[in-house]
């Protein structure tokens, strides 16, 4: 059984890197090697796509349209386009939250100032523009105005997600249920890292509406089940592994599911203590505080909680998957999305 | 002459004013009354559009298709959308400058927050996509994708300009010639403010390739003339009437032709105390040092000379609109541009 699982396991690593090789490759094809801007603008669009990072976003966008029977060739500079709006939105959620870390380095605002990182960002988001108008030779019309509205789409649902974290952190609202929570994370990350990509793979492979349908309830549980998963790992990762800032997200006061449920649980005291805390700025918070929230969540089991909320979501995502299978027959680039659902909660192993 | 002044003049303002009516209805449809992100979204959307602004971009773009036989219903749409990717850069820019004011009021960031206002922006640029998309069905295909294509490239430049003047701040750079500035602000402001609006609205009236090469020159010297007014008015204007900072481009270390100017001429010895000044972040510089700055513009008599150049690009302009005069007939839309041009030195009047 190990021995196995350890051959899946690296099948699956080969099949990611092999992927963002490629991708990694396009990305550098569309960004131009334009020195008259110095280093404040091409050289720092390649700044995060190149440090360590899995790719799985563009990696699933080529396994769905060649597991759903279309080639490398069509998918390949969409992909790479996602990988780009998913680091441009990066380099401003950055920005947004004041996160100090990104993939094992300084943010791009740490190191050259809020002014660049913004219009670093602005700038990738516009070059990602003209490769999406070439799928109209690559790919046809349909097609290419398909992808073109799920973008758009896409860049919607991650500002208005992006948006109503903001407005709860600007409120202070704590007082809000787990639904509130799968609805900000769906929007917030679950559109750029699971709708788009799955979908647009489809979409280049032709499949039909209905069948979408299931993709899309696919896409709703695995990503609420990536975003807990990923708010635990901030919590209790090993630092250099996880490549962010770990207790970031308590000190940026985000809207996770386990901080939600702690704030829930708490006693009226403790939630006034603790909702003072919130409302500081990441810069007026102090250690204690933060070691007081932390505690807070051990306290009332919130972790723990958010895992098998997360595990229910993972389940129901390999059943949704299997639902396919009618119509995305057995290959290795089934088997990467298959391994890949099964990994999402996994990933604190 | 002066009746006669003055009703061109109340003709004029009357056709900006109706444009700009259009044009606020048509970005209040493509803005959704969503209230469920708060007042940190879709509200902030209107909010600089509705303040005190011309508007004469998309009135340009209507005014030139119209001038050029096209019908006010096939432009109102992508006009809309260059108003709202003007704003957006409006937006990002203040933030990445520092402003403190815009078109009479506090800036975005200023009383919401960096955070709020760079995600603002950011579903600016997303809900401005599916517009251009729908051109497909209103326009045709050809001239939908040539618009994307201009759009991604006014993006791209306006990006590639902001970059220009970030990496110059960041060297501390002010050796610098006129040409420098020319290719600055074309790409700044001159391709959001002029080319994509002209040949935009060009490209839907249907016009052919090399008239729009006319079209080009008009908007490289147009785009000069405006934004060397632009910084002598950041100088002399009322605040009240300009809407903006006296003197911030000052506070902000600007790259100006009368700044570069001032700068050339300088003894060393002011080079050295200013350029120390001017690497200095706008909080960090003192009211003396800037009152300096503004005595050394005096003393070089750096706005006078940038006044003769800018007059000399408003002459190259007009030249370039009496060239088009065989393919673009008498009309109010061409009187309108006609005006415009005629007043882009004479706003300091």
């Amino acid at each position: 059984m190990d021995a196995q699982k350890s051959t899946a396991s690296s099948e699956f690593d080969l099949y990611l890197a092999q992927c963002r090789d490629l991708v990694i490759e396009e990305i550098k094809d569309i960004v131009p090697a334009d020195e008259r801007y110095g280093p404040v603008l091409y050289d720092l669009m390649l700044e995060y796509p190149l440090r360590r990072a899995k790719g799985f976003r563009p990696a699933l966008c080529m396994a769905t349209c060649r597991a759903l029977g279309g080639h490398l060739e069509q998918t390949l500079r969409t992909a790479a386009v996602l990988e780009m709006y998913h680091n441009a939105f990066l380099i401003h959620d950055d920005v947004e939250d004041g996160s100090l870390k990104r993939r094992g380095g300084p943010t791009l605002h740490q190191t050259y100032g809020v002014p660049i990182a913004v219009n670093v960002g602005d700038a990738m988001l516009a070059l990602s523009l003209q490769p999406l108008l070439d799928n109209m030779a690559l790919l046809g019309l349909g097609k290419a105005l398909r992808i073109l509205q799920m973008v758009a789409e896409m860049a919607r649902q991650s500002a208005e997600g992006q948006a109503l974290e903001l407005f709860w952190i600007r409120q202070g609202r704590w007082g809000l249920e787990d639904d509130d929570y799968r609805h900000l994370v769906h929007k917030k990350t679950g559109w750029y890292t699971f709708v788009a990509p799955i979908l647009i793979g489809a979409i280049i492979a032709g499949v039909e509406d209905e069948r979408q349908e299931t993709l899309r309830q696919l896409c709703w549980d695995l990503g609420i089940a990536f975003q807990i998963t990923d708010d635990v790992l901030n919590l209790v990762a090993n630092e250099n592994a996880y490549g962010k800032e770990i207790n970031g997200d308590l000190w940026e006061g985000k809207h996770t599911l386990i901080l939600m449920h702690a704030m829930r649980q708490a006693t009226d005291a403790q939630r006034a203590q603790h909702g003072a805390t919130l409302r500081k700025a990441r810069h007026e918070k102090t250690p204690q505080e933060v070691a007081d929230l932390r505690a807070l969540i051990d306290d009332k089991g919130s972790i723990g909680y958010a895992q098998e909320i997360a595990a229910a979501h993972a389940k129901a995502a390999a059943e949704h998957l299997r639902a396919t299978a009618d119509w995305m027959p057995p290959s290795i680039h089934r088997a990467f999305i298959q391994e890949l659902v099964q990994r999402v909660t996994s990933r604190l192993a």
